[in-house]
Parts: C-alpha cells; sequence; structure tokens
C-alpha cells in the first residue's frame, strides 16, 4: 500500500449505461483535487485509447460540463470491448501498456465496467505488480444487468430499472384501453441474468406491471408459457401483459427463439429470430396458438440510455463509486474494485468498499431463485424491498430548448 | 346557438396520447364548476359506453385525482375504435345514441379523438341537428400524428414529439460510443404523415440526431436509400443514424417491407415483414448490402404513453383543449371542433378557437413539402421552429416510490 505521486488514468469500457459518465465525473473531480495526482487523463475508448496513446487532458475541461457528465447516457470518452489476452498467451498489450504508464508516469489507474472490463483492469494490475512498476488500480463497476459479484448492485442498474419500471406502467396504460384484449409481450435487456426483467415487478407491485414475468434464471418451457398466457388472457378478458428476458432458455440451453427455430415444440415455423428478437418471436407464436391481438415490444437500447428518466440514487452512487476508487487509491490502496455495501436496517444506505479485483472478474450475479414467484408470477417482496431503493430521486437534468443539455467536453489531446 | 341546461358526456376515442387525459381533467373540471351543466359524466370506451348506457359519474370524483389525469398516460375511461355507419346505411346506433341522451337529458357532449373520432363527432351532430334534439357538440382533438387539418398543431404532438427528440439525442450517445461503427435505424409511428419521424430533427439540430430521415410525404426509393447510408458510413466512420416512418411507401405505393418481400428491389429474401417492422426489415437489406453492425430500433408505443418526458406546453394545451370545449359550448356553439392559432410574432401564443366540426373529419395534414430538406438531410429551419416551442417545459408529474402517480379514479357508474 504506496501513497504514489503522478498522472492518473481513466477509462470507460463495455455497454452503455445511464451513469457511466457520472462516474467518470466523480473520478476526475476527485482527482483534479488530489495533491498526489499530478495529470488527470481520460483514455478515448478505453484500453484501446491506451495502447494507442489517444487520450485527453482532463485538467482542460471545465468544471461545469465534467459536472454535466453526470447527466450525460453512454461513455463520453468513448467505450470499447477489447479482451486482453492471458499474458503467458500474448505480453505485447501487456508491454505497450507498461510503456505507455512509464512513458506518462501514470501511477493512478480507473476502469469503469461490467465483468469483462474488471477482468481487463485485473490483468493490468496483475502485470503491473509482477513487473513492480507501482501503479494504483481500482476498478469501478458499472452494468445495467446488475450481475457483478461482490456488490449489493451496480451503478446503471437503478436507473435501468427505473426505465423498465416507469415505461411498463405506462405501456400497461396504453395496452388496456380498449375494451378488446390485447396481449403485450415486452423484450427487456439481460443475457443470462434476469435482474432488470425482474424490475418490471415493480410496476406490478404499484398495479401497473406484467402479468408474467420469465428470467433467464428459469428454463422457458414454450408450452408451458402459451398454457400461462392463455390462463391469463381467459381470467382477464383477453389481456396479458408479459416481461422477458433477451436470454431466456429452455431446459436445453437453447435460446428461445432458436428453439422455435428447430421446431423442438409441436409448432414450425417461426425461425426468423434474427430479425426480431425472442418476443417477436413468441408474439408470432401466441397469435398462432393463442390467439387475439398480439404485440411485441423490445425495450431496445433505449432502457440503457434513458438518462432522461434516470434514478437520482444511482447518479449520486455511480459518482461516488468514482470519487471512492480515485480516495482510496491515494490512500495507496490498489488491486481492488469499489464495491457497494448496503447496511442493515430499514433507512436506506449504502457504505463503498473494497474488494478483491479478481473476485469481480468474470464472474456472474443471478436473481436468487428464492427471490422468483411460483409459475412466472412476478418476484417477492424481498425483491421489491432490494430494488425500489435504487430507483428513487428525480433528477434535475439540465435541458436546452426542451432537450437534454449533455456535456461538451473539449477533449484536448494529451 | 343556444345556452341548454342539462348533463354532459364526454368520451376517448381512438389511439393513446400522453395527454388525452389532460383533455379529459380540462374538460371535467371546467364542466363541473358550469353551472348549466347539471351532472357530468365520462364514457367508458367512448361511443360504445353510450351505446351500451356504461359511463361514470364524475362527479363523484376526488378534484385532485382529476387533477392528476394531467399526468396519466392514454384513456383513463377507456377507448374505443367503433366507426359509425353512415346514418342512411344504418340508423340503429343513432336512434341508440338519441334514446340514450334523450334519457340521461345530455346537452353537451365532447368527444376526443383523432380524425376518425371527429367524423363520429360529426355525425352524431349531424344526426341529433336533423333530429332537432338540441345538444351542444364539440369535438377535442388529438393525436401524435398531428395530422388533423385546421389547427397548428395537436394535443399529444408535443409530447410524443419530446420523447421522439430526448430519445432520439439519447440513442445518438449510446450508438456513437464504439470506435468501431454501427447502424442505426430508427423506426418512428406514423402511417400517412411524417411529423413524428420530422420531430427527430430536433435532435440533429442539438448536434445529437439522425444522418438521415424518411416521411412517408416522399416516396421512398430502396436503391437510393442504401447509397445515401452507404455515403454516410464512407464519411462518418461506419457510424449512420437513419429515423424513418413506419408508413414509408415506393412510389408504387407499396409498404416499404412488402416491397422488398415482393422483390422489388435487387435483393431477395428479407420477406417476413410481419415479424419486425420497416427498420427491422431494412436493416438486413443494409447488413447484406452495406455490411457493417447493423440494428433496429423501434420506438413501438413507448413513443405514444411516454408521459413521464411529457411536454409541459402540451399538457397545458391539451387541458386547455378540454376546457375552451365546454365553454365554448356553453355559450352555446355547436357542431365545432376546437382548433389552436398560433399567433404572429416571436414570442410562441396559442389561441383557442372553433372549427367546423366536418372539417376535421377524416381529412389529413402533412409535412409540408418545403420544409423537407433534399436528399433526405432532415427538416429545415421552419420546421425547428413550428417544432420546438411544442415540446417546451418539464413537467412536475407526481411520484410515489420513486415511479409514476397515476390518476386513481373511482368511476362510479351513473
Amino acid at each position: 500500500m504506496k501513497n504514489l505521486i503522478g498522472a492518473c488514468m481513466f477509462g470507460q469500457s463495455g455497454g452503455p449505461t445511464s451513469v457511466i459518465n457520472a462516474s467518470a465525473a466523480g473520478v476526475f473531480t476527485e482527482a483534479l483535487q488530489q495533491g498526489n495526482i499530478t495529470a488527470v487523463y481520460g483514455a478515448a475508448h478505453g484500453i484501446q485509447g491506451i495502447l494507442t496513446e489517444n487520450f485527453y487532458d482532463i485538467g482542460k475541461e471545465d468544471l461545469a460540463e465534467l459536472e454535466n457528465l453526470k447527466y450525460t447516457p453512454s461513455s463520453a470518452l468513448g467505450s470499447v470491448r477489447y479482451k486482453l489476452k492471458n499474458v503467458e498467451e500474448d505480453e505485447t498489450d501487456y508491454k505497450r501498456i507498461l510503456e505507455v504508464f512509464k512513458k506518462y508516469n501514470i501511477r493512478y489507474f480507473f476502469y469503469n465496467g461490467g465483468n469483462d472490463s474488471m477482468d481487463t483492469c485485473n490483468k493490468i494490475s496483475k502485470y503491473l505488480l509482477k513487473c513492480g512498476y507501482e501503479c494504483n488500480i481500482i476498478g469501478v463497476p458499472k452494468t445495467i444487468d446488475n450481475d457483478l459479484y461482490g456488490t449489493d448492485h451496480c451503478p446503471g442498474y437503478g436507473s435501468a430499472a427505473k426505465y423498465v419500471a416507469t415505461t411498463m406502467m405506462e405501456l400497461f396504460q396504453d395496452a388496456t384501453v380498449y375494451d378488446k384484449g390485447q396481449i403485450t409481450i415486452v423484450e427487456i435487456m439481460g443475457r443470462n441474468a434476469g435482474w432488470l426483467t425482474a424490475a418490471s415487478a415493480l410496476a406490478s407491485y404499484k398495479g401497473f406491471g406484467p402479468d408474467l414475468i420469465y428470467l433467464p434464471e428459469q428454463a422457458f418451457d414454450i408450452e408451458k408459457f402459451l398454457k400461462q398466457v392463455q390462463e391469463v388472457v381467459d381470467k382477464n378478458k383477453g389481456k396479458c401483459i408479459v416481461a422477458l428476458s433477451e436470454g431466456i432458455k429452455t431446459a436445453e440451453g437453447l435460446y428461445v427463439a432458436e428453439a422455435i427455430a428447430q421446431g423442438n415444440t409441436a409448432k414450425d415455423s417461426f425461425g426468423h429470430a434474427q430479425l426480431g428478437g425472442v418476443a417477436a418471436t413468441l408474439a408470432n407464436l401466441v397469435k398462432e396458438r393463442v390467439g387475439g391481438k398480439v404485440r411485441a415490444v423490445e425495450f431496445s437500447l433505449m432502457q440503457r440510455c434513458g438518462s432522461h428518466v434516470g434514478s437520482k440514487t444511482d447518479v449520486e452512487e455511480a459518482f461516488n463509486a468514482g470519487r471512492y476508487a480515485v480516495k482510496y487509491a491515494c490512500e495507496g490502496y490498489t488491486d481492488k474494485m469499489v464495491v457497494f455495501k448496503r447496511e442493515e436496517g430499514k433507512e436506506y444506505k449504502i457504505n463503498y468498499e473494497l474488494m478483491d479485483i479478481e473476485l469481480a472478474a468474470n464472474t456472474e450475479k443471478k436473481v436468487p431463485d428464492s427471490w422468483i414467484l411460483p409459475e412466472n408470477k412476478g418476484l417477492t417482496q424481498d425483491f421489491v424491498d432490494y430494488a425500489l431503493p435504487l430507483i428513487q430521486g428525480k433528477l434535475d437534468n439540465p435541458s436546452e430548448d426542451g432537450l437534454p443539455r449533455f456535456a461538451r467536453l473539449k477533449k484536448v489531446r494529451a
């Protein structure tokens, strides 16, 4: 544990969220205040910007614009999906990173991302440790999927969950307005973990949510699904709302659209999964087997970049995650990731702690089975108690001409 | 022109908007204050509720909940798509309406909807006039399509336009974040009029919008489209954002997905229009012909019920449209629709006037050609000047548990 003097580098990696830039704002504003940080750099497109010496001098930015990053979705510096090879396999990238870090005397490195990005961060950390190059490295978590191990929840999840629950309530209003029934099938992001789809249960909790919820944590049975939809339709004058994860799979491990395409069910020819997603594929099946008006809806990219409906709690926590990463690094910690620890008790409170980054890399946290109601009826009160605090607070996003006023960075090359 | 004493009936009809209930709030609160209105009824599912004597006594509702209607999307009373036959063809429904109106002494009738609903309203108005049954009838316009004749714009458009422009800005952030390019094709509502798709130009005006915009007002040439996308991709490191109306048609009058399915282009097998919409169909074509990562996005139902991002101007105007309908009816006007007249000059100001309802029925107002830039480069400054005032103002939507607090009506049957 060493209190170093030198420059700091920050990079953004992986898919967009509403609050990834809020963490950037936290890192930057804190780093600019730290006496032992001599320069603050932001890498263009994460690790790639480091490899190509393409990064910005954040000291040249206006503080007001850095503050505005809190309300600017996605990655202001540019993101990247770049998986470092294992060092035993190919050392090239690692050598280059060390070279760049030495050249700019980078002694603090912060990397913001999900599982894969924490893996990258971990590999760099271990390599520099091995080489004896002193650099304090802290990962800043981020993912709408909420699937990172060791943290109560991930920055980005609260805002995406708020988008999902809010939009689901509005869709409920839209989809139930006619006297004639409609079956609405809503597809929500989440390949392996159903946290975001589970957030639609918050809408049900308010009385305006889906009747049936399908998470990737449980095998999807196409015939059972059709039966469950039929039951709701029969009970509810033809009205039925379904929320499901893009990643639902059959017991055989096939994505549902694949399974239908392969004719694994009694049904035949709805195998155009490449065109629509699973909601569109299932909507066609439901139209044929259950009948009535059926509509597929995808929350698509909107759910991960909808910062206009962001959670204030999420933005503040994302900001703090960045801030604490810098604080801890300046205290001498390294090879860690910031995690959220929720205090016991009725009042919601988060403490910002550290965990070995190795533990975060490439693990996945799933929705516990005990929080999933039987027969796809939704989520338990335990889930609601867990998730509801994360979506609290209305943002006071700056606007201009009635539209969002995103941060305008100068992006002066270092 | 006669100042009548009796009950008033209000009905909601057609597709949802964010502010249809704001007009209901305007009608209800004004009607409850008018001395010559003896009772205020809200029809369940529009004209159908009248035919089946299924309506609610609005006098039994809490005023605070009626106020909350301003922030509750879609139709709180239920909507309907019911086209009255011409009276010469079948008089049954008309006789029934007259019977119900007589039974409840309904002397004021307000109907809220788009073209088809104004047609219904017009037919009832003419029939009652012919029968000599005194009833003051005023139509209240509403449609996200903004295609009603005789009014500067329609309640519902401003909020949907704000959703489109805001979400497009966020998508821009999301879609341009990687160093590798992505082609994003966004499908926006509008069968025959491109007003809503045109609103994506407001995002371009702020620097975060689509590169190419396709409206149904102009014939869609598939080969030209592919060429234009290719040009943007070449110029812009593989990044290209397209906004297009669901209703775009080829010069032969075929919907684009149909045209592609029929092999009218050089291409072949992308004819699964029933699964995805036109964006999905074109995304597949672009993937094959232009290459790279291509993503189709549909704003789907969200664009018409996204009241959390509603325009304050729109909500207030929708409320006033309802209020003025009642005021004018109580002054003795009948057989009219409320229209918005924009004052000349720099300051945006709307006056609420009346127009013969016959003029509103079944006509369509399209985006003027002179507002559409050549080569699908977007809309002119004239359009921006027209549309920008309509999306102004942030709503102070009530919330509960971090989620929208929709109106809770008692719905006491009359």
